[in-house]
């Protein structure tokens, strides 16, 4: 039997025991140590992905843990091996697949929405989404290893070079990576945060940040380049105001990385865009070489994890951790599903 | 004594003879054989400019011509040498200038709008403006040069490679010059024009252009493409539904290039930027590599030029020439300055 915290509609997870799935041919079975909550994951509690979740279902997507049972036909795998797992699976045969952007597929399965998540003490997924651990890196730190390889995709989609200035807008926990991936790229980070207790975590970490309430972060960017603008904003806030303020920071040939959701078409000043002949990029999930780039960071201390986790809660107490995210003044909150002790 | 089409404001052009301008030091005068009508000398007309045209001004920057006088300094450069003209002065000192992105000068000068231009019998400009013309390319033909030279420019913007799809919407002059680059570049093009005549010409040149009155352009790409979308959109129409076409015509990974001038900000689908991780790139004027590449390709044939060009109509006839552009149905409208012949 494993614990699993059910989302079961109307707001609620249940957490209940249940027999652990058996690993079919070519599956692993993976006892879960940690599994961080994403900002998805709470829009999955609003009923917002009820079009991707069918309840009850078992979500989450960020995750650590050791492999406790290989399927048939599994190679390259020993039981008790640390992993995490890359939470996509591709259809191989759409036009996206075959141009070789497997991780937009048109029929992406993400793992932990649209199939079975990790909230749960065992989880069983196909053996090509693991990820090794190195020695060293702890299950508690690894469980940060996706929303990493997120900021990293992100920072790679945007060709930020050392000595360039970066502007993050929004100092959520993928915004404070973005920003922490950055600076370990060499570059000038500025962040933009209108909530207080955001703006404390990034100033405790070491970053400049600017209240957007108080401070134009035109005047602030202008003032650091000279009248130059920003080589790169990422938009990590998901707002109007974000996009607005994003355009109007840009340097020439400058780019703006499209990180958080806009659920509707925002107003872009496409005249800026032109005349300043910048770049607008999408930039969402990841590939291969991002989830390996997350694990060397993390491995190296490169990216302050510690700082990050506000709190590890136990599964049984899913449904406070929802409450303690949406309440806010935290940044990440992990699961303990009971495989890292 | 030379002929110059004065605009002077209150939608109207006056037509006079004065003293031709002698070339300071590191100046040329051009004797001017044609110059070609831009939709932005059209704005001008309509006062849209007038914070940046201050009438009595001569305008246009589309032109051919010989050199009539050196100025002093000037080397490099014979009377009687056949040259077009880069209409771009910039300040060298601005962050753009000093990130080596002249063409985007924070305070550059479009020679033509900012300051006089070649609507008139003899036009004097800076040496360094100066682009020379080879043996057997017609001074009809390259009054072209510059439009073709943003052609030339959008298409590199846009990383287009052989065998991509490319879609154009807008089927103007610059959006058939566009449509001629990429198809030299081994593209296949597809042109969404809701202009019979426009429809009619690109049709004459050998294109495939859908009606998007008739024709639902996604469609139309879904079907050439087996539902991948186009590698490359060029959007040159300006308009607020060319933007909202085009971000839906893209596969993932592709670009849309901001052509068209938007003069207010537009609804864009950045769900959908985040979800194909499309790029939208703007795309100014040109830089001197362009000038050269649109000199070749027209010299070669490659860009259908007499085709382009509906009528030829003497400087004194200013006017009508403006006239006949608002009526629509025409592509190119020259101005014959007289150095022609």
């Amino acid at each position: 039997m494993t614990q699993a915290a059910l989302y079961v509609g109307n707001r609620t997870f249940t957490v209940v025991d249940r027999p652990a799935v058996p690993p079919g041919p070519g599956e692993v079975r993976v006892v879960v140590a940690y599994t961080g909550i994403c900002g998805t994951d709470l829009h999955v509690l609003h009923g917002a992905m009820d079009h991707r979740v069918s309840a009850p279902a078992v979500i989450g997507h960020e995750m650590s843990g050791r492999i406790a049972e290989l399927g048939a036909g599994v190679t390259g795998w020993r039981v008790g091996d640390a992993v995490t797992v890359m939470p996509l699976a591709w259809c191989g045969d759409c036009p996206a697949c075959r141009a070789g952007h497997q991780h937009v597929c048109h029929r992406l399965d993400f793992i932990g929405i649209d199939s079975p998540g990790a909230m749960q003490g065992s989880w069983t997924v196909p053996a090509g989404t693991l990820v090794a651990l190195p020695e060293g890196l702890s299950l508690r730190h690894a469980a940060l290893i996706e929303p990493t390889a997120v900021a990293v995709h992100d920072v790679r989609r945007s060709r930020l070079a050392a000595g360039e200035r970066a502007v993050v807008i929004g100092a959520g926990p993928v915004g404070l990576l973005i920003a922490g991936v950055a600076r370990t790229a060499g570059a000038h980070v500025l962040l933009v945060e209108l909530d207080p207790h955001r703006r404390d975590v990034a100033t405790r970490l070491g970053f400049t940040v600017v209240d957007p309430a108080t401070t134009d972060p035109a005047d602030a960017v202008d003032e650091r380049t000279g009248g130059a603008g920003a080589a790169v904003v990422f938009e990590v806030s998901g707002s109007a105001g974000g996009i607005r303020t994003a355009t109007g920071l840009l340097a020439v040939r400058g780019r703006l990385v499209v990180v958080g959701i806009h659920p509707t078409p925002r107003e872009v000043d496409l005249h800026r865009v032109f005349w300043r002949e910048l770049e607008i990029v999408g930039a969402r999930v990841y590939q291969r070489v991002d989830f390996t780039e997350a694990v060397r960071l993390l491995a190296a201390g490169e990216v302050p994890a510690e700082d990050l986790i506000t709190e590890v809660v136990p599964l049984r107490d899913v449904a406070g951790a929802f409450d303690a995210l949406e309440r806010g003044g935290v940044v990440k909150i992990l699961i303990d599903c009971g495989g890292g002790r």
